[in-house]
Order: structure tokens, then C-alpha cells, then sequence
């Protein structure tokens, strides 16, 4: 209300994701007008064999 | 057909995904009027490091 | 905190649309042990000719 | 079981939207060994002020 | 890589929008050191009667 | 750009999801005119007990 989905591929550090969710949240904040505490963050983590770009895997990039 | 897609921090029993999934699915079947066989429930987990309310890791509240 | 998200073809009425927002949410409620008022639910429609199964639209069908 | 959802600017013809679904679901079946009929597409459609690469707004690129 | 889906109450100007998608890339940018260029940001808007809080429709709220 | 999201259950081998996501990206490049490196793929898997059809859990099937 609104919820972000940030579908990535795994392997960041708990520093970047808490970086992240309090900056996506803040950026929420500042341009929809809506409470921070109605904002949901869920980063959707897949393997690097479960992620690809161009039709090739990042786990064969 | 429809798809029912539940984002949720990890960490439910057997038995609680057991009884969601049925209980949505009675839910659409119900309120829709689609057959049970067509509906598709699935839960995508992620880390308490991976969500956020109000900008701050499950993981760090 | 949970999200529900259901992938729907369009065409359901409100009052469709109303009752499945409150038996989801119960659903949840009663299998997750959690409030309510943390459960949001977005329907997320489209229209007849982007929605498929089997490979065909169910514009065509 | 499983679901495609495509999420894509808005503006393709009811052609493309039919070429899509019905090659989306021959890859699946043919990678994945699962039956046609098992396998839904939806595709989620944004306006073009809705959507946006590198910062920069469809609408506004 | 990544993509950022925004699900939202529709409602909200270009304006809005615009500066949504700059800041959530920017976050994106900053937190996990990836090229603007690479990161997609769709919001995915709902009527007000096609998405709830605590079972309710934002239209009935 | 448009991204491409396939929710199944876990267990495919790394040759299924390398040949799922060359297929999918060549279905995408075929109807939506777009050039392959700007389509993303990700898989999302959810464990067994994490999916259901027909209100029953696929571990339960």
C-alpha cells in the first residue's frame, strides 16, 4: 500500500538490502505522500541459474 | 486461472502453507466461481533480511 | 506483510471483488496469525486478449 | 503450475499478444516437460507512464 | 536485473510517477552498484476497487 | 523491458532452466519485435510445500 517487489538475482550482503529497503521506502515516501510504516519491501532473490538476461543464464555469463 | 501469489516473510510451518492454500483457494472458488482445480496458490518466501516495513529489515526489528 | 496478489482475467464485479478481499484476508488472518489490518490484497487484472492457458487467449477460447 | 507473467509496456496488437502466449507455452512445455493446457500466461500491461528504464519514464524517453 | 515492480492504488499523476521511478533507480544504483541502465521499474496500478487493506476495498474504505 | 517472470515449483535441472530461458527470450524477440538483451528472465521457485493446485500442496499430491 504500495508494495515493492524487487526481483534480483542472490548474492547481496544484508548491508546493501538494508540500504536498499530504507531508500526504496524513503523514495515511496517522498513522491506517493503515503506513511513509511504502509510500505512493504520484498526482495525476490533467485539463483544465478534461475536468472537470465539475452536468453543466456547469469550463471553462464 | 487465477494464480494467487502470497508474499511472505519465511519462516511458516507445514500445516499453516497447508491450511492457507486451501482456505484461498475456497476463498476464490467462492467468490469467483472458478473450479478448485484452477486455482494456483504459491507462496513466495523471502529471508527476514530480504523484507521490509517501513524501511527496516524484519531481520532488525 | 503478508501481500496477496491475485492474477485474474478482468470482468469481475465489485461485489465479487469485495468479498474475495475479505475471505482472503481471513484466510490469512487465520493461518498465519497475523492482523489483519497488515494484510493487503491487490487483484491484478487483465483484459481477455493477455491472459492465456494451454497457449491460447481467452479471447480466443 | 507454472505461471508466466509478462510485464510489459502497453501497445502490442492482439496479434503479438497471441504469438507470445502460444510460443511462451511451447517453450515451457518443451523445457519443463509439463502439459499445455497446465501452463498460464498473463500479461500485466503499464501504461507508458507507468514504466520506466534507466529512471527515464516510457512516456518520457 | 533488477526489476522493481511497484504495486499501487491507481490514482497517482505523471509527476508522481516520474520522480517514483528516478528515485527507486537512484536507491537501486546506490545500494547494489548496478548500471541505471540495467534497472526496470513497473508500477502496476489497481483500481481502488480492485485492491484492499484489513479486507477491505480502498474503494469501500 | 518487458521482463519476464515464471513462478514454478523448485526442481528443475540447470539444463531445463538454461533452455527455458533461451526459448522464452526467443518467443519474446519473435512477437514483441524487442531485442533479446533487453528481456529479463527470472525464475521463481518455491519449495513443494510452498505451492498448491486445487488448494492442495504439491507436497501433498
Amino acid at each position: 500500500m504500495p508494495e515493492i517487489m524487487v526481483f534480483a538475482a542472490a548474492g547481496r550482503t544484508v548491508e546493501q538490502k538494508r540500504g536498499l529497503a530504507r531508500d526504496l521506502t524513503e523514495a515511496m515516501v517522498k513522491n506517493f505522500g503515503v506513511p513509511a510504516e504502509s510500505v512493504t519491501v520484498q526482495i525476490v532473490e533467485s539463483a544465478l541459474d534461475s536468472k537470465a538476461k539475452g536468453g543466456v543464464l547469469f550463471s553462464d555469463r
